[in-house]
């Protein structure tokens, strides 16, 4: 696939003539249309949409797109949208604390080259994982996190991260609650794996109260980072059931496995530029 | 199958030799196991046990087994037991509101013999099926309820019940909250099927606060009816995955499928005495 | 929901520019597009496309879209495209032979307006289910079949199904194989039930197959039927998972709770045009 | 859990008296059961069970068990019997070829100590994952296999099985067919993941052929290696739904998840002595 592709994301109210404008806009300026994809909201009528085209013959400079289509097709609909490039390689930030299987399977995925990015820097609160990133050869952060320091802690991870031009952090099992500063830094771009079908058992120990109340489906959710705890919008989820044969410990692991896909898909589908945000919900483009 | 057999269901605290005793009970009088299985739940310790034997031979007559039991082993662990037969066919009572989804299956499989089961009567809030009960020519009573009429509602209701002597409640998507007194008189004997994956959108509207959160997945969750509202034990649950696409109206066709199939499920599990349900929680066994 | 819509269900070589001739000559004519989807094939090169649009301020009258459409977009793209509205109630003809659970489900569905079909007539080769028909009043005919009366028997079928102008041939467990001539009067127009994951386990009895077998998914498949048994093109098929503790017929009950399921669901994305079947695969419309 | 434990896995014809005495013997010995399963096939009649069981008094030491299991019980009923015990650390040997997914996903949960197993020798067609196995400090081999070659080569692997003493053999997408002999040396211990939900598309390239058939669900098989290709006893499947809009890379990436997680699912079954084969089937035990 080298291919050379640029993707739109756009949102806006919905009106007759939308489609047809952009469509135009693309096949006029000799783009061919490889997915277009729509969605109309039905109770707010606003309108998503992801279309990506063919930049062969493509009439207008890459870096000329968003102006043009800015002053020809967006002012007209009041659209928000994102121009993003195929070949674009993202830089992902991995924040973790002591669990390590999300955090192996993300750089299992990195290591065999199944996702196209680079991971310029790991932060942990603890040093446990730093003989892992010394293999990978990335930088290693760790930065302890009390509620004294919690400030100064997030504003030295706010500079690596600004220092390393990250444009993805995920935490990845990281037990440590952001501050509304540091997300605002970051909006839809932080994504978290909450160890529960949410809403269901948000919060801390998902997997006790589960075991508790006797659920016959444990899951997990991988969501945006907003500044309501767990409550941002859902980007994946997935259970898998259980019974009363599954102890604590067997709920867990059978947790770990969901938590571990849930988050890799997550991520797979924001680094292809497949996710449209907007308040509190998301369209997930196939 | 013309198998004649006899099931206990059995909890107690855990101690040693409850499985040999038990097993001895059966074999030393004859019986033969045809299946027998065992929980032991973790934190308390506590000992739950299902054994189903074939009573061709069986040395003690089918109305002694309860007392030869209970003598010979059930006191000395201290063990709570219900002993049953596979040749009784229960006495359903059928709750009806006016939704027809959960109401139809089951009459179907009744009328196709997939359960050994009696329909004695129907009871609605509503007028709307009385039809369908004249089809299969079961007694179908029409109880309107108020606030100011629930009491008494709710008494004749436990007065036609009792007089058709039914073994299991089934509210298929019954739209009214069952009071305490009501459900004493039927303790995990009523199940109810709620159009959520309990405990998230417990209450009201589940549907529409699902499609308000974007959760990815929608399902529902049959459990016994205990005074908590929507936080009795769980019997069975199921999701089905959803996107954004799922508009509001689709989100209640696919759960609707969902609520079909795992109600008929937690029904067919009651029936088949696969159910010990302790402590707002169900062992079910397999 | 009482808007007027027109769907176009289009195919063609892929080539630049469809989407944008297609968006225009909706846009044009003052339609307003609710939904669009397409779809290239990566292999072939094929396009595929699904388009919704409103009709109510639609310059083209209804009777007279498929020719100015053919003229002004179709021709140019060599598209091959069916015209469809929403507001067309489908005929629909049951095919059943002893198993009740699929007949009895699309009944249910029927009668509770879930759909909005007509079911002119059942067509059986037992007489079992003429009570059944009759409760709904629905045109009973039981046509027996042996290898010697097979063609008169399918002529006569065939003769019903043009009297009765149906528009979608159900085989809800219709335990009889289709000869190419009969199939070739409804191309795309038969949907078949298979009680097995196909490919697995094609061909009859596929419920002993997997037992035998030990698998740990049992499933089933709805199909377009075409004069390959069992391999016409695919519309739904799901699966449970299954443990070596379920016995012959435990797999047939939870089969048949899938069947129920995945037939009706291909039902229902028929019934709403969401399906072009495409040699022998099918592109379904979300 | 520093509990000690000891776990039968019998099989035999079924007789009444079993469980009896299998509890009998483990109660009389001051032995507490932890769990017990059994399973009779419906067929032939065959019986299965596990059984685990607290050493802390139990008054037979570890080593004389066997004797006296087989002397006071076994040989009554024609018991195969095999005795384990929970803190044996099984010694697993990877075989891989050029695939990482399912091989780092295993080297990631040994090194998270998620499972207790030692693993000895890695060995591999090719000599690509030599750094990963140094990384972890495991012997690594490379043992290319041609035609001409494969006899020989196959010789040096199980010279290296038996100098490692190594009680499992993982095949974690090792695309070299065994030979009858190899596998004689380990029955029953030897796991493949199938990249289909077999036995649909068994052989080579399932991807290929699922997207040809344009079925809507994809999956994985892990199995014990037997004589007869891709035909030995299934330990685990799982399947996920796909639909048109999946090229064949999504296929195989969707179902590189799948076989990570099912070939982990039938290792951990295998660690915990959770299967038991017979006849070209397995029991799993819960």
């Amino acid at each position: 696939m080298d291919q050379h592709t640029a993707i739109l994301l756009i949102h806006c109210p919905d009106h007759p003539g939308i489609i047809s404008s952009v469509s135009e806009f693309i096949f006029n300026n000799n783009g061919n249309i490889i997915t277009l994809e729509q969605h109309v909201e039905e109770f707010e009528k606003h309108f998503f949409m992801r279309v990506e085209w063919d930049l062969e013959n493509f009439a207008i400079p890459s870096d000329k797109i968003k102006e043009f289509f800015n002053t020809l097709v967006a002012k007209k609909f009041k659209m928000e949208f994102t121009l993003c490039f195929n070949d674009f390689v993202p830089r992902v930030a991995l924040f973790v604390s002591k669990y390590s299987h999300c955090f192996f399977d993300i750089l299992s995925r990195y290591e065999s080259k199944e996702w196209k990015i680079e991971i310029p820097v790991i932060i942990s609160n603890h040093d446990k994982f730093r003989y892992v990133a010394e293999r990978y050869k990335i930088p290693f952060h760790h930065i302890p996190i009390t509620k004294a320091t919690k400030a100064e802690a997030e504003a030295k991870e706010i500079q690596l991260l600004q220092e390393h031009k990250v444009d993805l952090v995920v935490l990845a099992r990281y037990m440590q609650i952001l501050t509304t500063d540091f997300i605002n830094h970051y909006p839809n771009q932080i994504i978290n794996i909450h160890h529960s079908s949410l809403p269901a058992f948000a919060g801390a120990k998902p997997y006790e109260s589960a075991y508790k109340r006797g659920v016959k489906l444990v899951g997990a959710t991988a969501h945006y980072v907003t500044e309501d705890l767990d409550a941002g919008p859902i980007i994946a989820q997935e259970v898998r059931p259980v019974t009363h044969r599954e102890g604590l410990a067997d709920l867990k692991r059978t947790g770990k496995n969901t938590e571990k896909f849930v988050l890799a898909q997550a991520i797979w589908l924001h680094l292809n530029h497949k996710i449209l945000s907007y308040k509190n919900k998301t369209v997930i483009f196939s």
